[in-house]
């Protein structure tokens, strides 16, 4: 039986990695061995370990390795406390694999505790490409890494220029996917159909509306590299839905750099032009998100979530701007620019047709069984050499 | 003027580097920033931080982080102790680009805390292709890295298939090959010909000969796959030899796994052969070794030494096994198996010719000032991107 | 010359050794060396780094060393890696004495990175009587420490009976009353009488008054061994001053377990009783709490600035419960139950006299230019020895 | 039950604490956690990780946590690091109490973990008086230690006027002395009487001589604060046994600075006398040298082992010079100046005589069993205050 081991270190690596551990937890092939650190312990990034406990997953280990300050100095002082933990924490585990999730910066700790102990590597979402730091991470793990878990088939076939062993990459699709199609096995109408409660429970500002009728979601992000030009490009947007007035529910944007911009944009916009039909949410759950991902007649933005579950989902997207430059995209998604006009037709363009047909080019909801299978099974050597 | 952070954890980085080192800070452009530690600081890996110092370098920073016990837990350790000092050391020194040579495994914590830290990398010896764990950390870094500075057409070849920017990466030959090229300004002969001081300061046994004869030089080092083999191997290898009796100086093996296998070798061979022409050496100063290299008739073993500064010394080399197997060669090799029929065909048609000309394949003696104008000028962005 | 290196990690750290940085900075015998961490850094504690570079001091160095967590591990964590980091610290600035500053965990890193390495130590605040880990910690520091600054009598009693060297402990009173003596420079009630902008400025909740016409103050904090009994205590507090309906300021409790207990006692009593001579305050700036003190009629509670600052300004004191039970008292202070008679009667009292005398038993003033006279002079060897 | 916690940081600690060790595992109101590190688990350092293994205890974790550098800044890392490393193994390991053994510099990263995270700790050996910075460290601990272990009268009285709590303090006896007792169950001349094959074994120079016979010891070890005094000072040993010339065994000195004078001082002398009853070895095991102990006629020099061991064994010791000076001593000791005259007079004086009587003052080979029953039961707050 392979032990293989799981490091979470964040919320969001977590709903990354669930389906996996479940299967290879169920796996009679692989024993699961968990170990949560990171900013996953922290109250005030959600404390994901007390989910992950509740979900009846008991870590094996868990530490504390964020050094306060929230600087680029601690976050390099973070990953080298974590290196110094997770050798102890691998010292006693000696698992056959370690999986390491995506490419936060606690990742790169992981990683090379992993990769100099001669325990091997499993990287699932490699290959991709965004920005930040994260886009030098994710492709050094690649270097590390013995066994490749992409989401993709273009993050497939990168990870493979870059001199990877093909038989080594297994293009298994993204398990935050498995929850999706998990999820949808319940009505979405019904699921959210204790309307009223809805409202109430996710305290909206803009009063209620019925999800039988047509209705419309936003959900718009800063982009950092375009800083200052943020306000504006959230108001070309609410503009081109002013011009149809149907419910729409808009979200609020995540933290990054221009958030101030976004929020500041729906806030005055809602007073000045005493919107009626905007409905906005600081924040709601997976779940729930999911449900209205299904539900809805259009989502305008520029959150992946559009372009990754929405292709699965089959929801139409308006997808703006730069921020998803780099990502495939399923049949569902219209590209424009920031141009109220151009978002205005890209929208009535949907409300014409149907949904769309399932797309699987992001996962088919079984990458979480397919990693396990796979660990279960494969044997590549420790030692790595580029193919080229 | 730039200020250009060079780290030295060890006493290859510094031959590695020292011509680098003194380019920079002889550029009005640039100026150097230097910080040892890891094995540089170590008396048991002859601390070559006093040598740093007799050169007329001053460390702006020492650190200590090499957590004992010489395994693969404490290697982990060092590394995350590394990063701890490195980020604070580079909080003071806040330089415009940092140096990060070659692949060993603390190099990978001068990476992290540099990267974390938005603070550029220039990366010397990148993109070629080895064993162990540096095979993995060579790549890593490249990923993360900036600037590359790789030795040879290869290497820079395959950093740019890697998916780096082509116009970020400059084959401007090994910094090793500078100090080649100065030392050979020198008349061999001349350095050596004080003979018997040869012969007594290094301690050799077997007495002593006339660097004016003909002589040869065996340089073969275990190959750590190939466990259990050495012994056999150094065997082939003398019994070449002893095929023609011409003076030889033998350079004990290094301490790899099955070091003792050659060690063994050499010494059995000596005592039952009786082979007063052979003549063996503990070890030796870089700058004899070139001399050496200078000066036989021919270099025999597997030692990197005869196929990188060999191609520009010109020395006739026989380079037996697998051990060099990745690395361009110039004229100079000739390849053989470990057969002494084929090393003795090897020797024989070297022995024949004479020496070859200069080749300029790991370089041409100024990779030195090459990398210290280029960091002068160039500017790429923090945020780095995967070409393809 | 002497390099005398004070570190400061916290808000109080400060106020304990400002006075002293200034005299080291002045005397001509002495250098400053100034090196900030911990939660001096971190903005949710107040960053009083900014605070101290606004005062014109320059920290030669500063370092993150909080691992986040908030829990009796990470605060070992913190430790451990503050030890490393100051051990790197003090390799660079080579002090003659390093100054270690009461009692708070990070001080033992500050210590033990100091003492290693043969430097020594001053500690101020040492000798004193309190509780939590805090106790051992201070009476450690002072087993590590050369030479040793109390704040008053009975502490510098208590040192020398611990077994120091009695030449080597100075009660040289405690720098904090420095700045105190240096504040009432000014006259008070002009100082708060912009009566109507300190209300403004400070936020508190009840309504102005005129500082001119009586007044009480309330500063009473949970005792955290006596959990559950908190909003009880504040309630017989607050009945008693219901009693005399005289305008008070009541000062929020600090944060310590049971904080709330006193919190809610408060907001009940307001809320209730429609006590409009109740003034309540989330915190005052040091400057006006020490020029409230200075003018205030009594002052009740159980702060420890009723016994320490108050016998130097001469302020009527009740004094309520255990809190403070191991503190040295001046005249000032008259000591109470927790039951609303007692206290009533207390207060009564006070009322019926005029203020103390300035008693200096816990110091004169002259704290910070003492310590940087000894530290000029003062020659004691590194290896220490108990006395018995 | 509860669970006692033993951390073993060196060969010393082992043999300090072994007996205790077994008494806790014995015990059934009590069980054993074993945590190994620090130079315990260092090859150079004789690894006792290995012997303590074959002894049949299983460490729970063990961690390597030396900074390898050999200094004072390197001391102070690897005492940060050990900080760090038992935070997370005693997260893990929960024990009721965590035993502190001695003095040494890692022993202070132990303790901290421990009072850090409200563990209780029981310390062993405190109270002594000795030098370099153990002696600061050792009464750290005292301040940190719930539970105090003294090995005699003098440490227990020193411990309490500290100001600790006198029912917390238990004068139990060395627990070294407890492997001696047992040892002494042996005959020791028997144990000896492989003669030939004792002196082929631990490879004296000197040759052999017969155990039943009169002969000499002599352990003398170099006083760091002397350095530079001490070559003569052996001289004057050596000298004193020349007019007597008995067959004596001579002990390499420990390795602290001056030992070279030393081991100068004994190769000079036997060169330069012929003196054949001078039989010297490098190092002898523990149980060898307890016998040799018990069986010599008298023990010359300044080695701790006299006086301590010595008591119980009945030894005749001449105790010479400084070293021992804070040291209790039981009536077998006659100490002396470092005079020819003054030692043989001691030597002399016990050659008359008869070996002494059992003397307990250093225990009574019954610590490691009253230690548990202690533990067993004994409820100390976590809480410490100081008595006065």
């Amino acid at each position: 039986m392979r032990r293989i081991c799981v490091f979470i270190g964040s919320r969001a690596n977590y709903s990354s990695i669930k389906s996996v551990m479940r299967a290879v937890k169920e796996n009679p092939d692989t024993e699961l061995q968990l170990v949560t650190g990171a900013s996953a312990l922290l109250e005030r990034f959600g404390k994901v370990d007390d989910l992950i406990k509740n979900d009846g997953f008991i870590p094996d280990y868990s530490f504390h390795n964020i050094v306060e300050g929230g600087s680029p100095t601690t976050m390099a002082k973070s990953t080298g406390l974590g290196v110094i933990e997770m050798a102890m924490v691998l010292d006693n585990l000696k698992p056959d694999f370690v999986i390491v999730v995506g490419d936060r910066f606690e990742m790169m700790a992981i990683t090379i505790a992993a990769a100099y102990m001669n325990i091997r590597i499993a990287h699932t979402m490699g290959g991709e490409v965004t920005g930040t730091i994260d886009e030098s991470i994710r492709h050094a793990i690649t270097k590390f890494a013995h066994i490749h878990f992409p989401a993709n088939r273009d993050a497939r076939d990168r990870i493979i220029r870059m001199g990877e062993e093909e038989s080594h990459v297994f293009n298994v699709g993204c398990p935050r996917i498995d929850l999706v199609a998990e999820e949808l096995k319940k009505d979405s109408i019904e699921f959210l159909n204790n309307g009223s409660k809805f409202f109430d429970k996710y305290k909206g500002v803009g009063g209620t509306f019925d999800f039988e009728k047509p209705f419309l979601m936003v959900s718009q992000h800063p982009v950092t590299t375009e800083f200052g030009d943020n306000r504006r490009q959230i108001e070309n947007t609410l503009n081109a839905l002013s011009e149809l007035k149907i419910n729409t529910i808009v979200l609020w944007p995540n933290i990054d750099a221009g958030s101030d911009e976004v929020a500041k944009g729906i806030r005055t916009f809602r007073e000045k032009h005493n919107a009626d039909w905007l409905h906005a949410f600081i924040s709601l759950p997976t779940d729930v998100y999911i449900h209205l991902m299904n539900t809805t007649d259009c989502l305008i933005g520029n959150s992946s979530s559009g372009i990754r579950e929405g292709a699965f989902i089959g929801v139409p997207v308006v997808n703006i701007g730069t921020r998803q430059k780099f990502r495939m995209r399923a049949e569902n998604v219209i590209d424009v620019d920031h141009s109220t006009t151009e978002i205005l037709d890209g929208i009535t363009k949907h409300l014409k047709n149907s949904r769309y047909e399932r797309s699987t080019i992001y996962g088919d909801g079984t990458a979480g069984e397919r990693i396990s299978g796979i660990l279960g099974e494969v044997n590549p050597p420790v030692q790595k050499h580029i193919v080229y």
